[in-house]
């Protein structure tokens, strides 16, 4: 392509101060050097993550920067080194990579790539420490190695997941994070058996992601747990079948669900990140066989804490981490799950902006409006 | 057999009072009732259990009462019902048991059977709410279905598994409940693979038997913590390769165990009972794959606590109960990796007593001499 090698100059939309709108600028995008990539980006989503490091209330913040991680697009050019894509491929950028290299990447079991998984606190590329966005020369930072909110970005390549070209952008783009994390929780971690009782804590979409995983699955019933009631009817599109609200009742949770099956769950999926919400979510599993799978991202001082004796009565706790999906090895078949019609992706999307609205997604997410917004970048 | 449906007077060691030495006694024992075994025992061992229901310290205390639970033993007659089991069978007698009909036993992942899963408070037969033992009429207590400190035991049909009858009672009868929860902790839960690093917390009879777990597994470095120094040498019997004493360290045991194994073990299994060594298990295995068993019985007070950051990074917590054994489906195959010389048991055998000096086992144990101690109860 005659772009190759050379600065593109395009739109981005820039957060230059923590909690400020974003700016829509003219930014100018470098070549991809070794093992890098340059993507055009279509179609964007907006992830809580996002949200959270734009606010910048618990972490060092670190602007001017360009957010944006859930994304669809195509591949514009291939840096040195880069022999699994080319230009015209279709990819979804992640947030966290797969080296197929490390010892993470080469076990079955593991999805936690020793070099290129999460790093919010790193806003340059790993080749060389730079960033490849500029404005007149002020380099602008990179978020979690993907920065969809550009119309041109620049990602590792073990942070690219060559995808199905038939599979529609504007609506596989969601798998980029949430809605993955979500699925595969169920899927990948907690496996219900058909028939099963599964309780998810947290109805956003991440949580409806692990619904819709249960529903998947053949789980004969879906008890959705969410201190918001007016979250409900939306849950039923997913196969929840039955809610519970915590602050209806004067009893624990736990205690709720396990009068409500007999003893547990069979399964139990955390997306909240609400540490009670957590041990919760491992009390109300049965004994003998229960496992509860925790998703949510906790509050650094969190504890969790329960009594040995629940872990001893052959209760399994299991953390994940997108879902353990293996974004590269394992993206693709998710796309497929969706282009077989197993998995349903339209009931996430609530609202679509153009690229130059995209602030209104974070109002929409602010205010709790609906799951995803997709952001089009080129209307 | 002449004696089936008559009262059969034997001895037995009667515990009259919480930490009083056993004492030698012509009991009673009843014929079996409905879906009810007798057995002559021939073999039996003491474990810990024993030790602490008789000390009594920490629960209802339960007098005068029959102990014993590691037994091995041939039928003498059974009761009404019982089809599976018939005169001159080869039993191991099991304080927890599998009635094959409620949903515990139905499911391939529990061995928690509803109807006879392990109750020390209940010193009676179910059928009839009543002991099968009597002194001059008076009722003795039995203690988890087992009693195996008697000549002759009535025991549910669902609390005695079935085995080879090749196979010398007087070794196998320790795989009735520590050696297997231990084995199993590893075989069934743990699951290392070939080549993995193991840590076993706790170097007592059951943690060796899940060492001994590791090593019939093929993991390439077995990692003995306790604070005990003087069983590492016993330990390398076991397959044992190397010894953390968490007193020899001024950090954490689970930053030792990270900095000897490059970030953690592939997997744990927690044997002490102490909730600080289970918290230690659970943090010294490897994010992305690691899974920590937790076997040993904790105080009814403790807390599990950890920041749940380390169950996020993929790691997995698991409880375990009789090694995840179902005990008449499984343990005829346990006997059986004996008798292929898979599985060494004779090396847990460090003592030996005649029946009538059964009190002798209590003293070993309670000074912490040895493994397991044989009570024969024919010499």
């Amino acid at each position: 392509m005659a772009s190759t090698g050379q600065v593109i100059r395009c739109k981005a939309a820039v957060a230059w101060e923590a909690g400020k709108p974003l700016v829509m600028e003219e930014v100018d995008v470098a070549p991809p050097q070794a093992m890098e990539v340059r993507v055009k980006i279509l179609f964007t989503s907006l992830c809580h993550t996002d949200v959270y490091f734009w606010e910048a209330k618990g972490q060092t913040p670190l602007f001017p920067r360009i957010f944006g991680h859930e994304a669809g697009g195509i591949v514009e050019s291939v840096g040195e080194g880069v022999t699994d894509l080319e230009p015209g491929d279709h990819v979804l950028p992640v947030f966290t990579g797969e080296c197929k290299e490390c010892r993470h990447c080469k076990s079955e079991e593991s999805n936690m790539c020793d070099l290129l998984r999460i790093n919010t606190d790193r806003g340059v590329m790993l080749n060389d420490g730079k960033s490849r966005f500029s404005i007149r020369g002020q380099p602008i930072y990179h978020f979690v190695g993907t920065s969809t909110f550009s119309e041109y970005t620049v990602v590792h390549v073990g942070c690219l997941a060559k995808i199905n070209p038939a599979a529609p952008l504007d609506k596989v783009c969601v798998l980029s994070c949430g809605i993955s994390t979500g699925l595969g929780a169920t899927l990948n971690v907690a496996k219900p058996k058909k028939g099963s009782t599964v309780a998810i804590f947290g109805l956003g979409a991440v949580g409806l992601a692990a619904a819709e995983g249960a529903r998947i699955s053949g789980a004969s019933r879906i008890i959705g747990v969410d201190l918001n009631a007016n979250r409900f009817d939306e849950a039923k599109k997913f196969g929840v079948t039955e809610f519970v609200n915590p602050k209806d009742h004067d009893k624990p949770v736990h205690e709720v669900i396990a009068e409500m099956t007999n003893g547990g769950v069979d399964r139990s999926v955390e997306c909240t990140g609400s540490v009670s919400a957590m041990i919760s979510a491992f009390e109300c599993v049965h004994d003998g066989w229960g496992v509860a799978v925790l998703v949510g991202v906790p509050n650094k001082d969190d504890a969790f804490k329960t009594h040995p004796m629940n872990i001893l009565n052959e209760k399994t706790l299991k953390g994940t981490f997108f879902g353990n999906y293996k974004p590269r090895s394992d993206l693709p078949s998710v796309v497929e799950k969706y282009m077989n019609k197993e998995l349903e992706l339209e009931k996430f999307i609530t609202h679509e902006v153009p690229f130059a609205e995209i602030n209104k997604a974070f109002e929409f997410m602010l205010s709790g409006a609906g799951l995803r917004c997709i952001i089009k970048m080129d209307a």
